[in-house]
């Protein structure tokens, strides 16, 4: 037992020296500073491999864990998850629950000292409608952003009860608040008089404001998406942010991700990332 | 001369005859309602086969009067089309005042009496900030729109002077004005009192105000978004509408777009037609 625990010790060091000397090579060229991530498919990974629908999930986090630490490795600063969408709390009661059992439980996991979290120096963001989540999943939610708002080495962005509608009128309802704020203010101090200046230019909503409110105000905008299991449809999900990022949509259900789809999108980037941003100047 | 002329009608006829056939048997599926099309590739058609930049865009309007044809003739009622983004306005001058000059010679054969608006009774949209357009191709434009607004038939939208970010923000500036309206009305009328309900509900920005205001909201969401010459980037492109679409990126340039990607891609919407429609009811 203890000579095949060496074995697989040794062929995992080896492993890591070869991703090592893969990411060097990479390093050659621009390396992403935020790649966003869409996991689609672990439900039809549980079902084509005989598997309870929980066990999709649970072998889609494994995969998550892996391509967290291959990102964080090669030196991407900021990866976005899309974990749960606004849309999806309209699934049975059963499924819901028990991806917020099992989201519970990963936070707190992600936490323990020897965690991914802690071996990079993590800071956790978790984006969306979080009054949505149940008390428990999102007392763990905020748990997990306090004790990490000091990492400062990589940012994992966590959208839960996400959608970009949502997110964008999120923004545009904060925005419309904060103007009647300022209004209210100027009333109340006297100086604007009743209703002066309501309509001007300074008390607009402006693309500014929009930008300022939206739930991903955090970061900058992804040079990747990647979406897994075929991109047969758009999902709700970063649109104001990846005008400008290099779309990746491998066949591959979320499960089956591997080391070789990160080489091979971070390749690709690397052949357009020139044009991308001739485009962002132009805009 | 004569027979040759003979010839060409012949199979002309024959083509059209088939086509037909073949959309019969499309038509036992469901037939999209909405398509929308992203023409990238124009100036890259050019390069490929060594033309000036403008042919490129002439071999692109041909490609598109071709697919408009086939649409229409399946059945499909909207079709929307990406002709130019407000990003686009900051390319060469010379090059905006060529697409410019192209678009207001275009628009109006569009309106001669031979034309497919005629023959198919097409009423046509010009979606997008107007205002930006020059003053002739505009007016071209307005006169299209009005010439052709009893038309019910078939609609075109043609997205001139549009990205979504932009339309997004206009929509949320008409929102917030029309509720500043309210307040200014209710104010002098003297029934609402000074700034009273200014926070209610009634006077928050709902979703259904911003969907009222989109330039988009003339037509229905787009079953299919087809985007040429291979999708690496999202486009600023009907992102609001398009979280239900079936997306089509072949590799061709939009000039090499032919009768066959349409056949390709709807057999295809067919296919997930039954999820996607599953998708729209959960929301």
């Amino acid at each position: 037992m203890q000579s095949l625990d060496r074995i697989n010790g040794f062929f995992g060091k080896l492993g890591c020296v070869f991703r090592k000397c893969i990411f060097y090579v990479l390093s050659v060229g621009p390396i992403p500073t935020h790649i966003a991530f869409i996991m689609d498919g672990n439900r039809r990974y549980a079902r084509k491999h005989n598997l309870k629908e929980g066990s999709g999930h649970r072998a889609g986090f494994s995969a998550l864990m892996s391509m967290l630490n291959y990102c964080y490795e090669l030196g991407v600063k900021y990866v976005t998850i899309y974990a749960f969408s606004v849309d999806n709390f309209n699934r049975r009661p059963e499924e819901v629950k028990s991806v917020m059992d099992l989201m519970q439980e990963k936070i707190e996991e992600l936490l323990k000292q020897e965690s991914i979290v802690n071996s990079f120096g993590i800071r956790l963001h978790f984006i969306g409608n979080l009054k949505l989540l149940n008390e428990t999943t999102r007392a763990a939610a905020e748990k997990a952003m306090a004790a990490t708002a000091k990492n400062d080495n990589a940012v994992l962005l966590i959208c839960v009860a996400y959608t970009s509608t949502d997110e964008i009128m999120h923004a545009v309802q904060e925005s419309c608040n904060e103007k009647l704020c300022k209004i209210q203010e100027l009333k109340s101090s006297g100086s604007g008089g009743d209703l002066i200046g309501v309509d001007d230019q300074e008390f607009a909503i402006k693309l500014s404001d929009i930008e300022k409110h939206m739930y991903m105000s955090v970061s900058p905008e992804p040079d990747i998406l990647v979406r897994t299991s075929g991109a047969y449809r758009l999902s709700n999900f970063l649109l104001w942010q990846t005008t400008h990022s290099y779309l990746y949509s491998p066949v591959a259900l979320w499960p089956e991700i591997s080391f070789w789809h990160l080489v091979w999108v971070v390749l690709n980037f690397q052949r357009v990332q020139p044009t991308l941003e001739k485009r962002k100047k132009l805009v």
